[in-house]
């Protein structure tokens, strides 16, 4: 018995796959699909540059590695032609989010650390290991 | 120089996601984060059984092989504690859909057949290899 209260998610951001050519990625969904993009954003800090892909209810993140020790290079080592590498929750508090997640023994990657996005909003990451074999990125909402 | 038209996809329809033990996943996700689930679906068709985990714009399908040769038996195989399988894009003509992707040079799965799933709805799967290494499944919408 516990009262503890579970996580209130109620969105998934966004979905990422990791792409060897973003420029092709792109063109592949808008030719494809018929998908608006973003402008690509350079994200130095995590070696990837990036482009999303709206959908109505969801955007996709295309992610492209731009030094060989970026985990998405490590990531395209292993599968080369590019793959579904993680989806994104939302939340309205991420340092709650992360201590509610370490209660229930779910680790934390990067030293359970919550690092600022692109986007300047909080981000962590939860262990794939604890999560079904999804890595799963938690996201704080701008609201 | 074409004029061919892209595909008009607007939504995500679900992701899908292999799992080892559907009772444990379906847990994990309410759980930890509060989500609903649909009840358990056995799709014997495709050696799996499933169960919808919802969020506010779209849902997450769990699925656990139930027999040995299942095609998410052989990705538990590669990958024993689950992970990120596919997604599924909603059309509102999947015979349509297939047509002008094989214009496109892309190549679908299963003898290109357009077959029934577990809702009744038309679906098929376009190759990965041909889709930037992820694994898409169309679907149609039942409009």
């Amino acid at each position: 018995m516990t009262n503890k209260l579970p996580l209130s998610i109620s969105d998934v951001g966004h979905i990422s796959i990791a792409v060897p050519n973003l420029k092709e990625a792109q063109l592949f969904y808008s030719k494809t699909f018929g998908c608006e993009a973003s402008e690509t954003i350079d994200v130095p800090a995590q070696g990837i540059r990036m482009v999303y892909i709206f959908f109505n209810n969801i955007k996709i993140e295309l992610m492209e590695p731009t030094n060989t020790s970026s985990p998405i290079q490590k990531f395209l080592d292993k599968n080369p032609t590019g793959g579904l590498h993680h989806i994104c929750l939302t939340t309205n508090d991420a340092q709650t989010a992360k201590s509610k997640l370490l209660e229930d023994d779910i680790r934390i990657l990067a030293a359970e650390k919550v690092t600022k996005g692109h986007h300047g909003r909080d981000i962590f990451f939860m262990h794939p290991k604890d999560a079904l074999g999804t890595l799963i990125e938690i996201e704080q909402t701008d609201n």
